[in-house]
């Protein structure tokens, strides 16, 4: 049975996850794994295999007829779960004072959104308008989890190509969601905070201020409802923060104009980063506020999609300290971001 | 000129470092990087080569001459450092409010501890007492970052294999001093002082007594100072802490008996690493309290050694969340350690 066990120490939850288990012989060495796209297909999320997967937990199609093969969107529980609904009674136990209140069951969701039946097109190549039914089905699958209080938190990213996690070339994106709050999400609400305490703003409005009015070195592109710069203190060479002008802490609360709006902006940067870095590894993740009551409509957190191409490799000095070495300087990067001419979307 | 910048939103400090800074282009894509060991050297860091590497800034030699080829274990400066201490006046800019008092200058040192002229050995594979020496070096470095008020963290760190960040084969490990305390290590000091508030105890201590004494299921070896460990909730599989029974926040404080002891659990510890997992590439990290006078002799942080296989490739999940998902329960981890069985150091 899966897990999810906190560390009092560093005070961050982690999952175990058994049925995802290896033997130690099982850990594979080899790195031939960064073809991306390579596989020819068709594979089990491709039109026509719908059967193998399972019903579908949303899609968005024509016809009304569920697992029926004519989605052009589909979301589908994970066949390998990190977490499942399945895996007993929500409550807080432990081991001994030091690892008391530490365990949970390994409850939760692991969702995968199948972007497209098309197993050769990867998602800056689909239509503006169909990355805008991907974006609604993650605002839908929110809006579900939001309605079981026993989540507490869902974090929706996608891993395209091995070396950024990927198992599947079939272009598709994921959601997990949890009982409890992850740790980088605790911290940016914190650092929200305190940032709110301060100027009484919300540090990711002032940001989008600072980037389009004040200081525009770190501004990649701007549209009517969004913005991408790469922030100030990036992790990742080449990081980019797509970020919407309207303050909102919830990305659920996106409205339709704002769908089609960051659509058209998440394929004219994921086109940018294709472009500039032949296909590479990239990983983006949806950060919004946890779920339930309490975190909806927070005046002091702003909801973005993080964007990082996989470009070095991380060492010690970023698992000890947290602190991450960047070769390229955001204004730098930005500016070749901003440079990078990939035609009209 | 490097620069360190802090991200108010996510409350953590990054590395800007111009020097190793790369055009797009220069990014590589090819994953044919693992091989561990197989150069066949003679590199720079290499018996003979001193002069390639500018003076030393610590050496264990039998001789008395600095930068002489009677190094056994030698520290010198990294030829592309991240930072450095050139980097002007240690002085918090910024950039209006939003990024107000975010940025200093690419202040700090960045060393590699060449742990043998020979190209040829691997850390578990020399003697327990030349590991002593390494361990002693850390020693050093440290008490001699602690000397300089302008420092306020130091992490030591090995990469071990390019996939774990290693550039160069011939075993090393490095440090990196810098003027700010490091995320990490501020999230580390928070939990441990919350478990102290709590119960008046030291967290890590309560973690050595129940892993020993109350449920062993965790503990993978043993020594007269020291313990091996699955952490209860461990971020990657086959992670392991080696802590000292001892209590102490400062791991310059080791004293000789315990070096000697740590020497040799290390050597053990990696030696199991080696052959559960056929040389994979690894990391560790050494846990200890920040440097300055507030942070020494704490009685709520104990130091200690995180040592992690790369066995699994990260993804969007742990990028955005922090949770990370392991595969392997740390109770069945530590059986496996615990069994392997490598002979006698």
């Amino acid at each position: 049975m899966a897990e999810l066990r906190k560390d009092q120490l560093r005070q961050s939850w982690i999952t175990i996850s058994d049925k995802r288990g290896k033997r130690p012989t099982d850990f594979s060495r080899s790195d031939s794994q960064s073809r991306d796209g390579a596989s020819v297909g068709p594979c089990a999320f491709c039109h026509g295999f719908e059967h193998v997967n399972g019903h579908e937990t949303f899609a968005i199609r024509d016809g009304d007829q569920d697992d029926a093969p004519d989605w052009r969107v589909r979301v589908i529980k994970n066949k390998y779960p990190a977490v499942s609904m399945d895996d007993g009674e929500l409550k807080l136990e432990g081991e001994g004072t030091v690892y008391g209140a530490c365990r949970l069951p390994g409850f939760g969701s692991h969702e995968v959104i199948i972007e497209t039946p098309n197993h050769q097109l990867t998602l800056p190549e689909l239509p503006a308008s169909h990355i805008a039914e991907v974006l609604k089905a993650y605002q839908a699958r929110i809006n579900f989890f939001q309605s079981d209080s026993r989540f507490k938190f869902c974090q929706v990213f996608k891993n395209r190509g091995n070396r950024a996690g990927a198992s599947m070339t079939h272009s598709h994106s994921q959601l997990i969601a949890l009982p409890v709050i992850a740790h980088n999400r605790m911290c940016e609400l914190d650092g929200s905070q305190d940032y709110y305490n301060k100027h009484k703003r919300c540090i990711l409005c002032d940001v989008v201020k600072h980037d389009t009015q004040l200081q525009r070195s770190r501004l990649i592109d701007e549209n009517e409802h969004f913005v991408t710069i790469a922030p100030y203190a990036p992790m990742y060479p080449y990081e980019i923060w797509l970020l919407p002008k309207r303050h909102a802490s919830n990305y659920e609360t996106i409205n339709e104009d704002e769908i089609q709006a960051m659509a058209r902006m998440l394929k004219l940067t994921l086109q940018k980063i294709d472009q500039a870095f032949r296909y590479p590894p990239y990983n983006y993740t949806l950060q919004t506020s946890p779920l339930g009551e309490g975190n909806f409509n927070l005046a002091h957190y702003h909801w973005y999609l993080d964007i990082a191409p996989h470009l070095t490799t991380l060492g010690g000095f970023e698992m000890g300290s947290g602190c991450y070495i960047n070769p390229v300087a955001p204004e730098k990067a930005a500016e070749f971001l901003r440079n990078c001419n990939v035609g009209s979307s």
